[in-house]
């Protein structure tokens, strides 16, 4: 045996880069909520050069050879499994030559620059030169990490947010979802029509009281503002650090439930960054959440299966009505129940409800597949948009600011990530309904507003685990059974048709 | 002519220390404004990883082969002041062995903490074993770098404040104003006594107004929001980066002059960084502020000199009694410009007036270089400290609270810094003087809320510099002559007794 065992080694080395990922997300934090415009250009060099400084300490030479050596030491199963999560971080930073790193940073803020313009002029071809080039760099990334990965090149993309996710254990899902959704989607909406609107409640909406209620909510919760915040920026996200979580949402006047929502579903994300192992895992990879599957569904139990159920609406409508002091049958805990689930073909993601909500992602998962694979142009891009959305929704975006241009995660080098967003929502829903199936309090503390027996199991059963398991096996071991279309369709029929 | 320049490599490793110092910066302001009480374990792993980064890059062993060969390699005056401060900075750094850095970190980190408790409770003899910890390794640290320097052990301390700073400089500049200051303080509270004591507005003035007319203050003073913002701390400070400065101040619903005095102070700081060289020597050590004398000198310019004369004082009166709603004599402008001038014999130094203020100072200055010589033990300490405010100032404390334990400097560390607030202040008043008369326009403006003609003067004579001079010569440079204490106490005198 060697004097000096590399597996503490690497330990070592992957507690700085986790801490220098850390400060990386406090400067990301501060630039979106706190900055002046005129730091920009500083806060770009600071990035970059963490960014740097983290991939040069993970490609140094020595780290092939000490991953190579861990393998063949005494490992304990945590430590294999972080052996195993090192490797998989050290594959994808190794994969790709320095060059086209940094030419695909620049191609995807070039990229980026134009559609913010091309968006609100519904000017594809104005940014489809950019695409052009930035593809091109994110296919050439995606078959260095292939080979490296010994998958596909869109496996390799998946694989950066959904770690061993792959398009052939998607696509039966996905396939299967996208049968059953048009004749769900029109039951829904029958169903629908036989009732009267929900009615809506009249603002202004001040924001010192949405603040206030978010806060109150999210304590509900479980949110610990000993070692969180709440704050605004343009989009809502959760980053900070597990000890010091910094959530955000934005505040429309006329609408309080958007900011709400916005703080409910950051909370969920938030609270399995409390819920992670911590401790001796706190900063190696084996202590990190599983991948964006179950960080998404994390976020959507929260926002779609507790807080939009009967009994929690029941527990907060008061406090709402109180908050805002409103006035009248609008603030009756049946019709804010209804009004939080009504349902509408529409063409945009984000604003979508959680019916129609897998359609968008499975048009845009099934064409960037095929953009990646190069069976498709980005000159057929708007058409075959629009093809999908007729065949999957029924509908077809009157020009392109609601269609091919909506989402910044192509044209930003996000590609491989929408498939999460509706395998967690799936997730969501199985955990959920077995979380309430295993613990008969769940579903009255629920109703409490107090998340203690739900949290409970979900620390359990999925924060604790960290990323030792795969999303596969944790999925498994909490519900009993693998990710199953048909729970989420299930759910979808019980709370809309039951 | 060797065929790799060192000159160039020096300045993109002095450009990397210098993102990593801001990226400190940014997590430093975070942590005294934003970051919750949990997040601290988490933001001292942060900050201590930066620090050991900076420090294994700028103590790299070629480092010094580097700085060899730049000397030789032609370089014009702005290059040759860099290399000159790139040395400096590599001296501090490689002086003092790893071990001895990081021993010192731990022993400031335990005592400040016992301090905390033993400040409150008055009780010296709790904290100083921590105290005489600390400073044996202060002393072994001074005599490292001391050597290394080619100064004395003060000196060598003093430096890392005040580059080029030496305490036979300060002596007799001290000494002078010792010896002025008793028969002057007593001349100045005479005179005040003959006067009725300035009305005090009554309040409560709200923290939103204070706010805001801070943010109007710093706007007329010239602060770009662009690049800076206004936050509140538990101790003001200026901070970030000079395009993204931050400073912060704190409020107190019952003296409004209290937190907008911070605002003021702390504008001063900014203005300093805002109009630092920038452009290609924005991250190297020669486009740095000169040291903490010429920083605190801007912030007392505009604090002391600027916005405590008459003819800013009443440009300002109507804005303030309109902002907090004021009535009565109190809010006239005479009234609030004397209430800005009172003069107390008192025992805090951070509560001090200007008049005062030296005394303090000067005490502290002389007990530390005798704790550093070793020619005072701990022991001795506060006796010594109540012998000197009885020379100076003509009080005793009659606790340590009020004395000798009142500041954190000692307990965290902070060795050497205390010259630099009354050279500071003497520099300001010189400065200030110096520009009044070399410019007409400059108090005119300031007269009427217009600091464009002070800051373009500033940006010519201070702020454009950098570091390429020393304080003293841009002292001389900029007034015509070296720092004199009786520039000081003619401004006393003329502000006073005049």
């Amino acid at each position: 045996m060697p004097k000096h065992p590399a597996y503490p080694r690497l330990e070592e080395l992957f507690r700085k880069l986790s801490i220098l990922g850390d400060t990386t997300s406090v400067l990301q934090w501060d630039m979106a909520t706190m900055m002046p415009d005129g730091g920009a250009a500083a806060r770009g060099e600071q990035r970059a050069l963490l960014k740097a400084m983290a991939h040069g300490l993970l490609t140094a030479p020595e780290v092939p050879d000490l991953l190579d050596q861990a393998a063949s030491e005494t490992l304990d199963p945590w430590q294999s499994a972080n052996l195993r999560e090192m490797r998989r971080d050290w594959t994808h930073a190794a994969a790709v030559p320095a060059a086209l790193v940094e030419a695909l940073a620049v191609a995807e803020a070039a990229c980026e620059t134009v559609w913010r313009e091309a968006r609100p002029a519904a000017d594809f071809a104005r940014v489809r030169p950019r695409l052009d080039a930035l593809l091109a760099l994110v296919r050439e990334t995606a078959a260095a990490k292939a080979e490296a990965l010994g998958v596909s090149a869109y496996d390799a993309l998946l694989d950066q947010y959904e770690p061993m996710g792959r398009a052939a254990d998607i696509a039966p899902v996905f396939d299967a979802l996208a049968a059953a959704l048009p004749p769900l989607i029109d039951a829904v909406l029958a169903a629908q029509a036989t009732r009267p609107a929900p009615l809506v409640p009249a603002g202004p909406f001040p924001v010192a009281a949405q603040k206030a209620m978010g806060i109150e909510l999210m304590t509900a919760l479980g949110f610990d503002f000993r070692h969180g915040r709440l704050d605004v920026s343009c989009h809502p996200f959760c980053g900070g650090t597990p000890e010091d979580v910094r959530i955000t949402t934005r505040y429309d006047e006329d609408d309080f439930a958007s900011g709400l929502m916005g703080v409910l579903h950051e909370t969920g994300h938030a609270l399995y960054d409390f819920g992670l192992p911590g401790g001796r895992w706190r900063h190696q990879p084996v202590g990190r959440a599983r991948g964006m599957v179950m960080h998404e569904s994390q976020s959507l139990l929260m926002e779609m299966q507790a807080c939009r159920s009967q009994p929690f609406v029941a527990w907060a409508a008061p406090k709402l009505k109180a908050a805002f002091a409103g006035q009248g049958p609008a603030w009756e805990a049946d019709n804010l129940h209804r009004l939080g689930l009504v349902v509408k073909r529409d063409f945009i993601r984000v604003s979508a409800d959680e019916v129609t909500y897998p359609a968008h992602v499975i048009v845009r998962t099934r064409l960037e597949q095929a953009l990646i694979a190069g069976s498709l142009s980005t000159a057929d891009l708007p058409a075959a948009w629009n093809d999908g959305y007729r065949q999957v929704l029924g509908i077809v975006p009157p020009d392109d600011r609601l269609g091919c241009l909506q989402d910044i995660h192509w044209y930003c080098g996000a590609w491989g990530y929408f498939p999460t967003y509706t395998l967690g929502a799936m997730t969501a829903a199985q955990l959920f309904a077995a979380a309430c199936a295993q613990v008969p309090g769940i579903l009255p503390g629920v109703g409490a507003g107090d998340f203690r027996p739900l949290l409970g199991w979900l620390k359990e059963k999925i924060h604790g685990h960290g990323s030792v398991l795969s999303t596969a096996e944790l999925v498994a071991d909490a519900t009993g059974r693998p990710l199953d279309p048909a729970v989420f369709t299930a759910h979808i029929r019980q709370r809309y048709l039951g």
